[in-house]
């Protein structure tokens, strides 16, 4: 058997992602479709708008048959470290191929990559400008600067791949929305930006959300609780509040100063949006500041979360007859530990990040999302 | 002018406590009534009902003359240490004597003190154990042994007394419950204990609350928000969810592994009582595990508790027109800084812990406890 990879957040899946998922099972014929997922936690700092289980649910219901969790100190990092953990699993998994959307698929990312790599630890590291660092060496490099998220994000998993012993093929193709950030759903179309299907789904706008999503995603956003970040601000502030500047200056990704900064502005901001748009400056993006703002929620410290990244591992969150198939034909060599089921063990050791970001995430959806939950099995056969 | 002095909590001010400081000021014939009080956190480890400026209002209206609140770090601690931070303020303030209610004022508290001074170094740092090594301490070195709660208290007034230079003179009196634990009240009295009228106000039975506090009092409770710990319960959750067990390790009063059992129980714990209740063993009072939860929920270190022990303050919330005269009689000599105000500088060094403890308890009842807040000047002069 052979598998495709795809490294994904499905916030939530809509037809645009079902499309992808076909697509890549026929442009490369393989066996077996495994999808890299973020949990309840996603690369822009936020959370989910519906939780992991559920998510991985509907992947599996519209063609991928194995679902892994990308780990939380991936999940909400800039797009290089997303990359290398979603890549690294993929390989781990021992893909064949990896399919991705990009804005302009036509691009040399492998030249642009390969340009690039002797420069690399100039910008790896992450900071505040990092998107404008980067591009600065690769202009330098290659004449070329890469401004939209998915071709970004499409050179980050060339960049990732080639550091592998045994790299895998790489697979751009078209997304099928030009412009990643359109809020709004057209008239007429079956295909609508993730934005817009959050926007109409929070907004309960039920009757432009039904086109463009598929009828199970359709069912999971009009009957579950919806998350988003408002419902986690009296932690935040909480947080905020009590933690020493010290403590806080340690967190992931946050920079020099911007921990006093925070503090002030948690003391009067009466909701999340106010406090991001309090904290902004020209220094930091909303992107960067809703991750660091993740961080502090779950209280994630750079020193766990580089210290989890040198020990990625594959959470199954589900699969179908094909992908246990698979599974259990790669399951003797894998490189890293696999784990379906979650004991006392890993909640408080390998897995105590992931776990943390779940439980906070529980603390509003009320649904477990570690202690009892096992892989889906797809399709369930009644009898 | 001479003061006399008082510590206290008032949770809320009932009669007794009206009763208790006419008491004072006859029994001592002072100018001034100088109440220290604890702010948003009492000894018991618990958010008080009322906030403080609310309850430093009822004690200038019902005969204080002078407020000053008793710094968290004191007041949320066991009762040597509180008593130590309350008598130090009082000391600071040049008051001549201080007055306090007692199971047994007949008890020679002073003999008892200077018996076991030689002892002190065993029992005063704070364990699991306290009041057992204290009163086999005082067992051995007096054969008295003391149960009732402000039996001991009185006995921590005479040990923090007598290490004064300058000792006041301490006038344990008759309190007016014999039993502080009971918890209701009785038809036809016009006295009750504070946790009968804690519990009378939180089941909003007025028709028993109204003959056992003053009318003010009566009017605070009817119409303000009262707070519990249950209305903090997903707060401490959320913090005990999310922090790293090596640094809950370091919240003051925790003891040694109770921080991993702590982690555990807040898993699955679905309010505070419940979560009290599954912590609990022999080896923990009930008191000492709420004060441990109070130091987590405000995030509070032994360390920084232990530093800011070292750096008491007066922080003025209310006075009369003699508490002001006195004020400013003794103001020259103060051997501790006076606040009267909080800014930035304060909120951030001198007073960030008070700042700290009074933000969260905000989160609840909504009043700026610190900012914008200056003391009241009682009685209000219309025109």
């Amino acid at each position: 058997m052979q598998a495709v990879g795809l490294i994904t957040e499905y916030n939530p899946l809509h037809n645009g992602h079902r499309y992808h998922l076909r697509q890549a099972q026929q442009l490369t014929n393989a066996d077996c479709v495994i999808v890299v997922m973020s949990g309840d936690w996603l690369q822009r700092g936020e959370p989910a708008i519906l939780d992991k289980w559920t998510r991985a649910k509907l992947a599996l219901e519209n063609g991928a048959d194995l679902v892994i969790e990308l780990p939380v100190f991936f999940a909400t990092q800039p797009a290089h470290l997303f990359a290398r953990g979603g890549i690294e699993l993929l390989s781990a998994l021992d893909c064949t191929s990896v399919v991705f959307g990009a804005e302009h698929p036509e691009l040399d990312f492998q030249r642009l990559a390969t340009a690039i790599a002797a420069r690399q630890g100039s910008f790896t590291h992450y900071n505040a400008t990092f998107a404008t660092q980067f591009n600065a060496a690769l202009q330098a490099a290659t004449g070329v600067t890469l401004t939209a998220a998915n071709d970004m994000l499409s050179f980050c998993y060339y960049a990732a791949n080639q550091t592998l012993a045994h790299p895998m093929q790489l697979l751009p193709i078209k997304r099928r929305q030009a412009d990643h950030a359109t809020t709004t759903i057209a008239a007429d179309s079956r295909y609508a930006s993730g934005t817009a299907v959050r926007q109409a789904a929070l907004a309960q706008d039920w009757a432009a959300l039904k086109p463009v999503v598929p009828a199970d995603t359709f069912t999971a956003l009009t009957t579950q609780r919806l998350q988003r970040w408002s419902d986690f601000w009296p932690f935040l502030q909480y947080q905020l509040l009590t933690v020493d500047v010290a403590r806080s200056g340690q967190y992931d990704q946050m920079a020099e100063g911007l921990e006093y900064r925070m503090q002030a502005m948690a003391q009067h901001a009466t909701t999340f949006d106010d406090f991001i748009h309090q904290v902004k400056s020209k220094r930091y993006t909303y992107t960067r500041l809703q991750r660091v703002a993740t961080a502090a929620l779950l209280q994630l410290t750079q020193a766990e979360v580089q210290k989890a990244q040198a020990h990625n591992y594959l959470r199954v969150l589900g699969f179908t007859p094909k992908g246990q198939a698979y599974l259990h034909q790669v399951k003797k060599q894998l490189p890293l530990p696999l784990y379906t089921k979650i004991n006392q063990d890993l909640r408080q050791h390998a897995l105590n990040l992931d776990y943390r970001a779940g439980r906070v995430y529980q603390l509003i959806n009320g649904q477990s999302q570690d202690l009892y939950r096992q892989p889906w099995r797809l399709p369930v056969t009644i009898g």
